[in-house]
């Protein structure tokens, strides 16, 4: 149900998910109608916001994360035994999607919360849990404005920056991490530029990095994901920066299929390869990169597009949603908490 | 205008290009409706040859060289003044697509023979230039025959390998170049999966390779093209083989975009990559891949998608067809005449 626009809680014109005034619903920004139209759904039912994850309507680490905090809210507001019926939202949602970490610290906060406020009247309950979610969120976008300040710090003027998938105010609270970084940098009076991994099977670079970046007059150039390692050959490329869904406490990322491509293709180039990530998507209790779930995605997004059949049905597909980037390939790591360089146990925990 | 199958001249069930027996016109299978359609197009003008090879009806180094020959011939059939508008035909062919060295070589054989005719009946000179282009395709399969015995050695029994874009039956008079490798060791008795890069904005992997190699009953994987990084991390791939548009004398390589990608890949994962071309693919007399021109394709093949918007208007697109590999990322290259390894101007000279 196409509804009119929100009034994002980030201040920009634009929002990926927000939670109506009356805490009566979740208005979620339809990404998979971007770039041609702007549409948001309104979801006012647990299930459903699920389901809007796990279809990818809202995706982007943070941004699911604060989805899923609001979805308890909607939660809170229909539950019969509170608190079954809160860890019960909080497991299915967190099983909508298993890589990003975000999502599960968001719902355990919450559930947190709601443990702690479980003999208050209902009416409280909903109000304590939707200003819990709403801080959720802003503390994500001044996290990112924080990232930006240390990430944009090391991107020089005049720069050219390869991105891969969107990690940008579509994936977050607003503002974004990597494109926060180069938003950073184009505040402080930098000239930037940004090339954008198409990104498939998804398209999130084509689709919504150049969206939000050709939006905010960030100029933007959109290449096939192939197309980066001769980029960074002609010496085009001077730096890249991604988000990340996950980072080990070894200091591997767990990012967008293809970032550990574009890791290598940076070595290779001497170009440095930076990760902005919120601390929520730290998991110190995951020791290394090899013990992340990387979620297998459905096939069907090789196999067709727009209902048109692009693989023959004798072939088989793999579809990884994410792959792992080892610690010694990320140059920096910018965190709200500070950044880390070199990236790896020592200096995360420092931050702890 | 769809036809009926022709009798491919390769012995196999489907052909990209063949001449009809009394020389009338072109059957070209329209590999833009693969893997749902199989379908053929018969031309019998040269300018329809040539829009057909730029709009990729047609495609692969090999097949466009034998496409090229084959509308020599119908050039022949109408011409008023025979050198000047063999020339003609020759000209407009060759400026369909700038990479592929195999084109202008096809027009520029075909053209010599011309010349030596000229004096004779026009019935004759159309036999005889039919005779030449059929000849041109014939050992087109015979070189991909030979290449898959030399290359086929290379591949271990049980082996998974990389494939980027499509150089296989569909590429060539048959059989194929990369895929030729593979058909051969798996004729050889050896057991061997394929891995193919989907190879975007075309789909020529997923449409195209996923099509030949199911058919023949070789099991095949899709994959997006940034998904190969993380099959290499994790040991799953022992082997790359790709085709190539042009070889330069240094042994650089010309091949479709994201080549690049995959050679630097198996280097940093300490793999093999290797390049499977006909001798027509050598371009001696060009020096290194620097002087190789790189065609720059329409935005449309990455902005849209059967209609549909992928990317906003306010964003740049970068679209080049191809990327130069250096001689050095290439494990060997296979022709006709032999094996180059080391792959460079002295394995290169060794064999013209």
């Amino acid at each position: 149900m196409p509804i009119d626009h929100p009034s994002p809680l980030s201040g920009a014109s634009y929002s990926a998910v927000e939670l109506l005034p009356d805490d009566s619903a979740l208005l979620l920004l339809e990404q998979r109608r971007l770039p041609d139209h702007e549409e948001y759904v309104r979801l006012d039912a647990v299930g459903d916001v699920a389901r809007a994850i796990e279809d990818m309507v809202v995706r982007g680490a943070p941004a699911i994360g604060i989805a899923a905090a609001y979805a308890m809210v909607l939660a809170a507001r229909r539950a019969d035994s509170f608190l079954r019926d809160m860890q019960r939202a909080a497991s299915t949602l967190e099983a909508a999607r298993p890589t990003a970490v975000n999502l599960a610290w968001a719902t355990r906060r919450m559930l947190s919360l709601a443990e702690r406020i479980a003999d208050r009247a209902p009416i409280e309950r909903v109000a304590e849990l939707a200003d819990e979610a709403r801080c959720i969120h802003r503390q994500d976008v001044a996290a990112n404005r924080r990232m930006g300040e240390l990430g944009g710090a090391r991107v020089p003027d005049g720069a050219t920056v390869l991105t891969h998938c969107n990690a940008g105010a579509l994936a977050t609270g607003g503002y974004g991490t990597a494109l926060g970084v180069i938003r950073a940098a184009r505040d402080a009076g930098k000239r930037v530029r940004v090339v954008a991994d198409e990104t498939r099977p998804y398209l999130q670079g084509a689709r919504l990095t150049a969206w939000e970046l050709a939006r905010d007059g960030i100029e933007v150039t959109v290449i096939a994901d192939s197309a980066a390692a001769s980029l960074l050959a002609q010496g085009r490329i001077d730096l890249a920066v991604v988000g990340a869904d996950r980072v080990a406490r070894s200091g591997d990322v767990a990012n967008k299929i293809g970032t550990y491509g574009v890791a290598c293709l940076c070595r290779a180039h001497e170009r440095p390869l930076y990760v902005a990530a919120p601390w929520s998507t730290v998991d110190l209790e995951c020791r290394s990169g090899e013990e992340i779930v990387i979620e297998r995605r459905s096939a069907v997004e090789l196999t067709h597009f727009d209902g048109r059949r692009l693989v023959p049905a004798g072939a088989h597909v793999e579809n990884p949603g994410f792959d792992v980037t080892p610690a010694r390939l990320v140059s920096a790591l910018f965190t709200e908490r500070g950044e880390v360089a070199p990236v790896g146990e020592a200096g995360l925990v420092a931050l702890a």
